[in-house]
């Protein structure tokens, strides 16, 4: 039971379940929301626990209705698309796509560990979004345990549907507060190709982010990724990746284009960096060498995790103000006196600040909640959001109504209203 | 103010309104929605009035919003984004973004004069939208008027945001039945290349359906439509395009791959049209050969109001179904003795088949009508939907319960209910 009650931000909010229900079909989760509708009970769905919000928090007294047995996955290749239940990990559903010469493109940087229906519930990014888009983009259907127990289903395998509401699109990103994913069709796309790689080093992420606004501008990189140096320390101290720790940030671009025009992209790409002063620079068409530096990137919560108490952020700002939001961020670090790493989907806008803090020093921890909730503030004042990708569950719940406002915030209760009426669905996230 | 008591589809639904509203500014449109919901009067919507579905009929004893004199456009070239009013039509964002370098990619037929705002409220489709996806992947905000009047401004400059409920992406393809859309944030791409165009005449529509699922699965054209032997014909009575009328069907391809991926790619189609059985087949780089075809596509709608009632339809289905759509849509043309032409998206597996009776004769649009119906339960019967881009308005109204079933409509109206209490918002639309 107790590997059910947190997810990855152990951010303290779990609370202790009255029972864990392992589904193992939609009948399964009907009848358990079924039974807690009957009985005023709070749902927690739960995929495989790798959400950075404590939006899988379980719930005192409540139940958490686990889909990680639920992993069925059917690929139609004819209509390109995978038939998925919610428990089976999005790296699954790319292995199996793959066979058939198929990309379900969504990769978060958790793609080995989480779960498509938590991808579903958080509308999850990643690294190739900066060309291919978000989860959302790529679901076309899904059935839909509602908070009374009944079961919708929503969409198909049709590319195109305008039929009614968007009710589709409501439901991604909802984290759990209005229904149970227990079924999903999503789009694939050809197998793309391979690619090259620029890796670019620079003196500030000040420079590294002046060079993600001007490539961004020319062309479509299908990664942009960043790392600042304190990141760079942290994931060399963890296991070396051989990067180079003087520097301060880490720019790690691609380019998917076909043919010849991919290394026209590159040659882009890599002029906008030396524009930008970039220190050194290099490409590749290696893939193995490639993946050193992304996975370099991928491992850095991991890496900062090992250093002490970790408060994860996702705020993002229009992509011209990512200078501006890591200057502030690192204003914020110096003046709360905590370390705070940058890693950032940069071509979005998109960044994780990492607050790392002494959790056994009650004054530490102390100054990195103040800082998390400065870092929220200024993305909110740089007209930008408090998440770009990881939801807002119970962590980032306080810092909702300064971005929606009370207007939006009150048609956001609306619709949670219309929908869960009881008010059982995944109670104290994001609401 | 009888210009704007229609909408292209003509269908007879337009009632008596007792003020047309040409908004200035989103004050005047809360003013009147003010107005509206005191005195529960009815209020719909309009854009250009371009719709196809009868969404933006006017209605006895109400009052229509004409969102036309509202059309500022600013681009931030920086954020690539567009900032636009309402009333701004596609064509005027899409020129307002190319001065810059970038695209605004959704490309409705009517591109020329239908509205942004009718665009979001349909969220509509087009041609290029099966490589580029469709209205919603490119809408990063939207102030929207609600049923009382107030305001609410949703998303922002920011291209990545999980803030919250998924809100705007529920307004979007909302057909004006849960607010008035007063300003959008658009997302824009940089400018891609011209490309180049594959024609392929077939036998039958049946074996141009086969070249499009083998290229689908091999290759992301940027451009993959269909047009019949029916609606080649009232194309070339209406206006040569110098169209071989003896063909079954006409398959329009287009790759956009830069560089010598381009001709790789459109080598890739030919091969498919070949393996399908193509009768004849060319490929062009010159835009403005390529735009007579292409033209001859969009043109079809009004080539074929010239012939006599149409009564336009927007059936979609699984790629691979294709065949099996348009094989039925033509028994049940034969069963009915109507005429129905066929253009379609057909890369999306979107059809148009537009059923052309004589508006003088009574018994020949009874017929028209009941074909009408029965080509949306032949998309219904092969897993599709009723349609794919132009909205339920009030022509498909009938045919929606069929499709969603009685729980996801329950849904629906509990959605619609919170968000317009008194049911002001373009009653009798969608619902
Ligand atoms: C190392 C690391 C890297 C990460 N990188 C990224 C990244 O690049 N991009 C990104 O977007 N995220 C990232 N994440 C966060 C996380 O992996 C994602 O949010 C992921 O989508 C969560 O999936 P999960 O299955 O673990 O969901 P959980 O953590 O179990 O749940 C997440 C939320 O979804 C809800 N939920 C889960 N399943 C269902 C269901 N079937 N029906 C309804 N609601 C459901 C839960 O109630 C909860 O609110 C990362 C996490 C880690 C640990
Ligand atoms: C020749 C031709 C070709 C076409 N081809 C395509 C195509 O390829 N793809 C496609 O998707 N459509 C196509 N259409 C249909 C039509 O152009 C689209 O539906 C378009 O999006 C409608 O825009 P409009 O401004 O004319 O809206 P209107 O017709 O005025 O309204 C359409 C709907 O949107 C609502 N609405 C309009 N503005 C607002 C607003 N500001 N706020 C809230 N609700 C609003 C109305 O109430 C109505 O329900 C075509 C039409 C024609 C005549």
């Amino acid at each position: 039971m107790e590997k059910y009650r947190e997810d990855f931000a152990r951010d303290g909010s779990a609370g202790k379940p009255i029972a864990v229900v392992r589904a193992e079909d939609a009948a399964q989760v009907q009848h358990a929301v079924r039974w807690a509708a009957e009985h005023r009970v709070p749902v927690v769905p739960r995929g495989a626990g790798t959400g950075l919000s404590g939006g899988s928090s379980a719930v005192d007294g409540g139940i958490t209705i686990s889909l990680d047995r639920m992993r069925a996955i059917e690929i139609d290749p004819a209509c390109q698309v995978a038939i998925v239940e919610p428990g089976a990990l999005n790296i699954e559903v790319k292995r199996a796509a793959a066979e058939l010469g198929l990309w379900y493109p969504p990769d978060p940087s958790s793609y080995e560990i989480c779960s498509i229906g938590g991808n579903l519930a958080t509308n999850a990014g990643g690294l190739c979004c900066v060309k291919y888009g978000v989860t959302t983009d790529y679901v076309l259907g899904m059935d839909v345990v509602l908070a009374d127990g009944s079961l919708v289903r929503l969409g198909g395998k049709q590319i195109k549907d305008v039929a009614g509401l968007s009710l589709l699109k409501l439901f991604i990103g909802s984290e759990g507060t209005l229904g149970v994913i227990t079924r999903a069709i999503l789009r694939l796309i050809p197998a793309q190709t391979a690619g090259a790689t620029l890796v670019a080093s620079f003196a500030t992420m000040k420079a590294a982010s002046e060079a993600v606004v001007a490539i961004r501008s020319t062309v479509r990189a299908s990664m942009l990724e960043l790392m600042d140096s304190t990141s760079i320390n942290a994931v060399e101290d963890w296991r070396s990746h051989g990067l180079d720790r003087t520097i301060g940030a880490l720019l790690i671009a691609q380019s998917d284009a076909p043919g010849e025009a991919c290394g026209a992209e590159i040659a882009t790409m890599l002029a906008c960096c030396e524009e930008a002063g970039a220190l050194e620079a290099f490409t590749t068409t290696e893939a193995d060498e490639a993946e050193l530096f992304v996975s370099a990137r991928r491992n850095a919560f991991h890496a900062l995790e090992a250093r002490g108490g970790v408060l994860f952020e996702d705020v993002g700002v229009p992509v011209p103000l990512l200078p501006d939001l890591v200057d502030g961020v690192a204003t914020i670090a110096t003046r709360a006196g905590v370390e705070i790493a940058v890693v950032a989907h940069a071509g979005d806008g998109n960044t994780h600040p990492i607050i790392v803090y002494d959790a056994t020093d009650p004054d530490s921890e102390a100054r990195a909640r103040s800082a998390f909730d400065e870092v929220m503030a200024l993305a909110i004042s740089l007209g930008g959001t408090i998440t770009g990708e990881h939801g807002v569950g119970r962590a980032k719940k306080g810092a909702l109504p300064a971005q929606l406002g009370p207007d939006v915030l009150a048609l956001t209760r609306r619709v949670k209203d219309a929908l869960d009426p009881l008010g059982i669905l995944n109670p104290g996230a994001v609401l």
